[in-house]
């Protein structure tokens, strides 16, 4: 059994490239999907393919029509949904495919540092795990395939 | 007809008694609901019913039991769901609620102020209706029920 | 037993004036919802409520974000749908309407002139019900409520 | 990850040969299913397999029989559904299975020509993504494997 | 509580008004609903509805567009199904309601005599209760209420 | 709004009476449903409607019939599901309504003494709020319709 | 692309191995499942396993189990349905299991001699097709792979 | 035709390495999952991953995250669950996975001694199979894949 999992959260550093090492070195049967980890070239799509819009607010809906399409597509695909939360950045589309995930009965790990339990508390509650860092997520999915 | 509107978003001021006051206003067969306003009490709700917790996260996974408890059945009772984010504090549970929503195929109307449009573009996306104030999304309502 | 019917189709002419005068004249418990009658302001709702666009496209896409809404919660409080075809116009949002009911599970009845029956087959196979005009569009659902 | 794309739109010309050209050229990891694409064996199927009929409207009843089932095989099979709008047609049927891949949850590209947005307002407002031409279509795919 | 009772069955007798009338000297809070009792009624509402067809067989497939319609209704909207068969006729639309109902996650009570016990086997196996005559369809029902 | 609350648990001593009873004195809009607490009549309700059954296993099966016939129309009319679990019987039907009520979204409200924690933890990490008495379980209800 | 089907009806005859025969001529990518087709042990599979039973009714309950059992993994399995009925036997459980077909959006193919029409129409009127011999059904299954 | 078993049930004896053995002596095309079988480890889970817990309670409701987590994965991807049901123990749990099951349309076979009828006797209703002990479970299923 081989699990997919879409990596939701932030794509302003490369926490995915940890994880996927991080799952490489504990040779687990795991594929990993998510956004597009390009920050400006996510904000961007919507115009490479349309071309130019008049304003950003049409530039941003441009983007995110092509940013939505591959989220459903790839979390749609997906069997675990880690979300990672940091202090920096409204993260509002992290919570949207996480909550999302758990609409669609798909498991959700959170990751987020210790100090912002309080206003991840009511996602946290609705999560299967919350945990602190990468490692503790990869340890929860690990335990999946264990057998003692 | 008369529909039900859950109120989503954050509890520090009382921007619900401004939807509440200005739907009468116009006469709108609407009737709301939301989550606890009272922010201390939303914070204590779980030690004032369980007890005292051991630690802040235990209190926080506590009081969380009992406030999405209420916004489950609450949002499971609404028609149409409107969600204000601002400019001030982290909002993961409006962005949260405004998913579940989505999920549920509840009609979701965002109110945000014009300048949070880039964080907001993911949600936007799925929302129905983006306004940036709550006359318009009173309108967007009223609209409903108009006939000419 | 009160039914709400949805009333898609055109609305360059009124033909729910129509439908809703021989449902009195029959007695039938029937309420009636539909999208809004008044064409330019069902163009121009969106500039009503958000403010002047930039060009045709994003001035449809604001008053589509309205429109659409006023139909979500009005479709999903309808028990039965009933889809008007005629010979002018594109009304693809008519044949969308109707798919949705389908996909809805909402029992839906087609009327279309004689003429228009090969464009229309495949909906038509998909809807319990083709007619040829509102009268036989009562009459059918009439018949739910017939004792002998 | 393979993905399967279903084309709906008209069979009066080979467009679709077009979309799987360039997706070959592009190299992409997709499979395409679609309608019968030979416009008079797709409206002569239901008398081809059952026989002759008595008059036209049960030849199309019968027809659509076989070409319903056909799309209701290959449409749930598939990941992403193109829907292309021309000038020509009534398109009624394309609009119908556009509306049921938005029912179904499968992401939706339509293709149109830019002048047809009027028309098409409500549906693009429903989908993913509206583009103008095949090969933005196919970038917005090609954009779900990218990774930079 | 009132609830809303589908009798799905022949209509070649007057089984219905013997359930509505030990419902009433039961004193249960039931309504009842079901297809068109009138039999010659319900094979001709499709020409009466849409004039002369060609032949028995676009008859019949008129008949049951309109037949289909009311009992998609009124199944959706009943809380309970009771489904009687006896030993006449195929009754093979009695099984499809029945079969409808489970799917629906509808109850569901089988009348029939003890010695059709064989052939409706597989059925009674997924319906809730399989009982042999109209008054302990009605015990059943009735021990919904009771309270000692 | 008024809610109707599904009463799950064992039926050897009248806890419910108490809910209700601490309901009516805190005025709260509840009504409530429940299985038949009768025990001996819901042990004996299947030979009671189908006459005498040939040994025990099958006397169960009968009644367990119209047990579930009964909680399956209840269940599915409540807002809310109450649990509650003790130290005597096995309560396997307490767990499996309480389950059912999960997986049907219906918030789940558990009540149970503290020293049965080890053997809950996996429905209590299900359920949305975990308490120790009928008074709390009250409470965490009349939070929801509270304003301040 | 290969294709599931459930092949139900009746076990009295060996139908299905002229549908296999049948298909292995055309070539078609298709696999078969269905009920176990040894009647009498079809009928004594409960006793098989569970040992002698307290009556036929108790038999038959029984057996329904496992045939049941075999039916939910097979039908769940399949991508569609051919139901074939004839003049002999009730043939509920046949009508069941198309029935359970349309509700879980399988495609149905019903075959049936032609002078059943009438007995079928309601459920003939749920199918997709509706076909006399199993060489029309394999001609409706193979068009949906056929290209031109 | 290859099909995954959830086993759901204690984990104090060995019971699942039966099932596996007599699967492989039968040859049948399975594949099993199920709950981490060490004891002390599924206990320990939460503080192994998360860190020492302040008390029991938080200790059993991490461990218990981490055990729904794998239940909810692997239980996902099964397509028959077999339930055992012994003397000892609470086995609260195993009857919230089968019941979770039916919810979730998987077949069930519930395996418990035959003195434990009554206590079962509403889920043993609901499943789809009531078996004694694990030969018969596994002869249910391999009756699935026979053919005469």
């Amino acid at each position: 059994m081989e699990l997919t999992v879409y990596l939701a959260g932030q794509i302003h550093d490369n926490w995915r490239d940890e994880v996927k090492k991080k799952s490489r070195e504990r040779s687990l049967p795991l594929s990993f999907v998510g956004p597009m980890e390009n920050h400006s070239r996510s904000d961007d799509i919507g115009e490479e393919i349309l071309g130019e819009q008049p304003g950003n607010i049409a530039k941003d809906d441009a983007a995110s029509d092509f940013n939505n399409l591959r989220t459903q597509v790839l979390l749609g695909k997906s069997d675990i949904v880690i979300a990672l939360f940091g202090e920096k950045y409204k993260q509002w589309n992290s919570a949207m495919d996480a909550s999302a995930a758990i609409a669609m009965n798909k498991p959700l790990i959170i990751v987020r540092p210790k100090d912002l339990h309080h206003p991840l508390k009511e996602l946290s509650n609705k999560a299967n795990v919350t945990v602190e860092n990468v490692d503790q997520a990869l340890q929860a999915i690990s335990y999946i395939f264990e057998e003692e």
